[in-house]
Parts: structure tokens; C-alpha cells; sequence
């Protein structure tokens, strides 16, 4: 995992830290398994690293459940049943439009979609919500998994079932600027939640793109560019100050300050997310991850 | 269910007497639920009904799994896993071709070949076969059934399985004839196993086909057709005694005995079965269908 996929978990640790709600982290280690050359064995091993990764940003145990699609799936007949009826409901020709697949596409692609339908409506998940089918559901994702939701929010009426809500999240840029994404397969694209504080520095300071002016006397004068500066950009996710933020902002704006100061600031900031969240992972036994994954109540009344 | 649907699990359970063998029978529930008007409480309510008429044909206990597929799917992640490898491995023009489907068509009608696939393979059942893959499978079944386990067996090389092997059952006629089938939604076309001794007498004397000739004369002459004559057809199902059938059989060809006469047999035979069936069935309470469907190991090493 890489910081944007750390920034929509810390958002949700937030909602469920200030809502005191439920919290139900899908994996959907289906689609990786149809899309990629991957095995079963590959598949459910890449899953529990990421949820190691998951439970280390600090979910509540007794909150939270964590499934993976090919397991729970396997696990809960409320699951088969919710996935039953949006099957009944939802023709092929209205999948194949949405998510542009083909004849040639393999039947799981097809599949997929539906499973990542049925988590939104409660009667999925029997152990927690005892069988109620009228318990609202927030999702916060990225906006590129919004056409799976549109599917779900345009089925749950004719199911009888409520809306999920949607937030988005933006797009955490990559180091390379703001209209780049971070990809896994390019490690100085993205911070990796793996990194030490060398790879960090270097990386920061190699690949982040800066807003500085093209010389020092321009840069006095015009300021630097806090839309493009990747490491201010960074700083407003990791910068938990505001008055601390808008001191930076307004000192690299007037061109007082450079990219290369914004950068150090970082630097520190990010080492200390990295090798926080390492030092958590490492306390992250398989014993703790089964306890997240078990289907179970969890410490809410429905 | 009628005779027409007893005949093969008579079949199933002279052979798992005779090979000793676990036995698995699947219920599919979902098919129903797909292409039929019922909700799943509907759907359920007549697979547990059928499966007190399938324990009442008296298989055994400890060597017996029964499921239904819309239970078992959300008890069993070796199910779930055993399916997304088929999923992974064939098309939906490959399905759509093999069963006509077409784009109008909910997914789950699309989804049902697989699910009906993946009981072929032992690695969906690690409760019996303790994760092993290289079980055979022998799969009685009717004709009508064929394309999905054409599917199955197309596929199963490539997933490194076995192949299951069939055997195809003849389809047992209607009242009306050689050319004729059962139907659950034509009272007067079938012998069902609720029916009393009086419904029994009254469906075969006015309704089965007979062999006669159209005179009392041409018929002595010319001799009764065993080949159309249904009581006759019957009772080749359920005239165990070789000796008794083939002394039957020469008296109607020879025209010595008429239809009306075979049908005297075959009432007192079929009062028999059904009026037996009912009793047995009496007697199969909730807690011994939740015993036959529960996950477990059967009393076989493997």
C-alpha cells in the first residue's frame, strides 16, 4: 500500500471515530483474482498483507469487521441471499454497458460487480445487523469505483432496500504532480507505506514536483505555486495544524520560502507517518487479523 | 414431486448402497429462483419440502449430504473458491452460446450453470474430502441436464480436476404417453406422492395410455402393445420380480390379458410406494432435514 491508499482509511478511521458506527471494510480480492494473472493461494496472501496494512491505521476490534470477497462470500448465507436478489434483478446487457466488458470477458468479471453490490445493504451481514435490511450505509471511496455504486443505488429501491451514500475522496497525486496517479508498479510514483526514512528523503527530494519559480529572482518576486508544489499539496493531509499550514502557505506564496523548505518539513512529517504505521504493523499478528475477519457481532444493538 | 422425479434418486440410492460411496445431492434452489416468480422464502420452503421427499427414500444418514444451493453457497469457502476458478476460466458468449441465454436475461440465470458446475468437484466439499481435489464424481441425472455438465467436463481439464462421469436417465412417461412428460402443473399427468389410493386409481384407470387394440377381438388376435401401453411401462419400474414381469408381459402380447388388468396391478403396486412414501415422510422432522443439510464429515476416510 502507498499514502493514497492510506488517505480514504484515515478518513474512515475519522467517521467511525466521530459517528461511533459500525465499520465494515470490504477486500475485494475477487477482482484482483479475475482481472490479474494471479492464483487463489497469490490473491488471498496479497489480501492479508493489505489488511494487516488496514487494521495498523487503528480500527476499533470490536467495530470493525474485515472480509475479504472470496472468503465471506463463503461464509454467509445472508451474503448468497442479498447477491441472489440483485442477480435476479439486474440483466446482463445493463452490466455489460456500465462496465464496458465483452462476450470474450471471463463470467467472474461479470460476477464482480454484484459483489461489491451486496455489502451496501445491511441484510448482507446477518451477525451484526440481526437480520434488519433498513440500516443506512455511508461509503467513502475513490470516485473510479463510483459506477459499481451507481448499479447498487439504482437496484436498492426495486429491492426495497435504502440508497448508499457515497463520499468521494480525491485522488492523492502522485509525485510527479497533480494530474499523475500513483501506481504500484512505479515505486517513485508513491511513498510506500514499506519505505524507510532514506527511500522517503530521496524519493521526496528526487521526484516530488516543486512550484518554485525557474530562477530565485522570480521566485521572490511571483511566489511559489502552492497548487503545484507536491509537497505542500502532501502537507495538507499530513499538516494536521491549519494555523501551522497557512504559515507555510503564505510563507512559499510570497516567495519567502522554497520548495526544498517545504520539502524537509515533509520529509519529517511523512518518516514519522511511515515508521509509525510500521512499528503498528508489526504488532499485527495473524491471531489479530483472524479476529477482524471472523463473522461476529460487533458491540453496536440493532 | 411425482414418480417421474422418484425414479432417478431410486436409482442413486440402490447405488450408493451398492458402491458405498458418499453421497452429495444438490438441490437447486437458485434455478427456481431465477426463472421462476417466487422470493426466496418460496424458493426454500419447496427445496425442504422435496428434500423430506428425498430422505424419505430412505439414504443414509451418515453417508448423505443434501444442500441447496442458495444456503450452501454462504456455508462454504472450498464452494466459493471451487466456483471462481470455473468463473475465471469461461466466457459469456461461451455460456450464452451453450444455454441460449441472452442479453435480456438477468445475471443470475447466467450465474446458475456455474453454481450447478461446482458441486462436480470434491474441492467444494472439504468437510467430506479433506481439501482433496482428485475424487471421481458419478453424476445420475436426466438427459435435460446434460449441457450444464458438458460445461463442467469441458472445463475440469483445465482446472486439473477430474472429469465427473454421467449416467443418463430415460425420462418416465406421462399418464398420457411414451411421448408425453410429467408435469408438476398438470394434476392428471403424473402420479404424485401425496396422492391417496382413490387418486391413484383414478389417474391410472382414466388416464393412462393404453396398449389395447380398438376391438375385444382385434386385441385377442393381435395382442396388447406393451411398447405404448403406460401401466405396463410402469410396471417395469416397479415390478421388481423379473419372472412376474415377463409372465405379464407375454399375457398382454398374446392378447390373453387387457389393459384394465395391468392396471389392477399396477394400482395395488403404486398404492404401495406412495401410501409407504407418505408414512416415511411423516416421520422426517425439521431436525433430521437440518441434520442431512448440515456441513460435516461423512463417514468416509479420505
Amino acid at each position: 500500500m502507498h499514502l493514497g491508499h492510506l488517505i480514504p482509511f484515515l478518513f474512515t478511521k475519522w467517521l467511525q471515530e466521530v459517528f461511533d458506527v459500525p465499520l465494515i471494510i470490504q477486500i475485494t480480492d475477487d477482482e484482483k483474482y479475475y482481472w490479474k494473472d494471479l492464483n487463489l493461494k497469490e490473491v488471498k496472501e496479497m489480501a492479508v498483507k493489505n489488511i494487516k496494512d488496514i487494521i495498523a491505521i487503528g480500527f476499533h476490534p470490536d467495530k470493525t469487521f474485515i472480509f475479504r470477497n472470496l472468503e465471506y462470500m463463503g461464509q454467509s448465507v445472508g451474503f448468497q441471499e442479498t447477491l441472489a436478489r440483485i442477480q435476479k434483478l439486474v440483466t446482463v446487457s445493463k452490466i455489460r454497458g456500465q462496465f464496458g466488458f465483452s462476450d470474450s470477458d471471463c463470467m467472474g468479471k461479470y460476477s464482480f460487480p454484484f459483489n461489491q453490490a451486496v455489502p451496501s445493504f445491511s441484510s448482507a451481514f446477518p451477525q451484526i445487523f440481526k437480520g434488519k435490511t433498513d440500516v443506512p450505509c455511508l461509503i467513502p471511496c475513490g470516485i473510479d469505483q463510483d459506477p459499481y455504486f451507481r448499479m447498487t443505488r439504482d437496484v436498492a429501491p426495486r429491492l426495497k432496500f435504502l440508497k448508499p451514500a457515497l463520499v468521494h475522496s480525491k485522488f492523492f497525486p502522485a509525485l510527479q504532480g497533480a494530474n499523475s496517479k500513483m501506481s504500484a508498479s512505479d515505486p517513485n510514483s508513491a511513498i510506500f507505506l514499506t519505505d524507510t526514512h532514506e527511500e522517503i528523503k530521496e524519493k521526496i527530494n528526487n521526484y516530488a514536483y516543486s512550484g518554485d519559480r525557474d530562477t530565485v529572482k522570480e521566485h521572490q518576486e511571483k511566489g511559489g505555486d502552492c497548487s503545484v508544489d507536491i509537497a505542500f499539496q502532501y502537507l495538507t493531509y499530513f499538516e494536521e495544524n491549519d494555523e501551522e499550514l497557512e504559515k507555510i502557505r503564505q510563507n512559499y506564496s510570497s516567495g519567502e520560502m522554497f520548495s526544498g523548505q517545504i520539502k524537509e518539513i515533509l520529509i519529517e512529517k511523512l518518516t514519522r507517518v511511515v515508521l509509525d504505521h510500521q512499528t503498528k504493523k508489526k504488532s499485527i499478528t495473524e491471531d489479530i487479523v483472524r479476529g477482524f475477519m471472523t463473522p461476529r457481532q460487533l458491540v453496536f444493538d440493532f
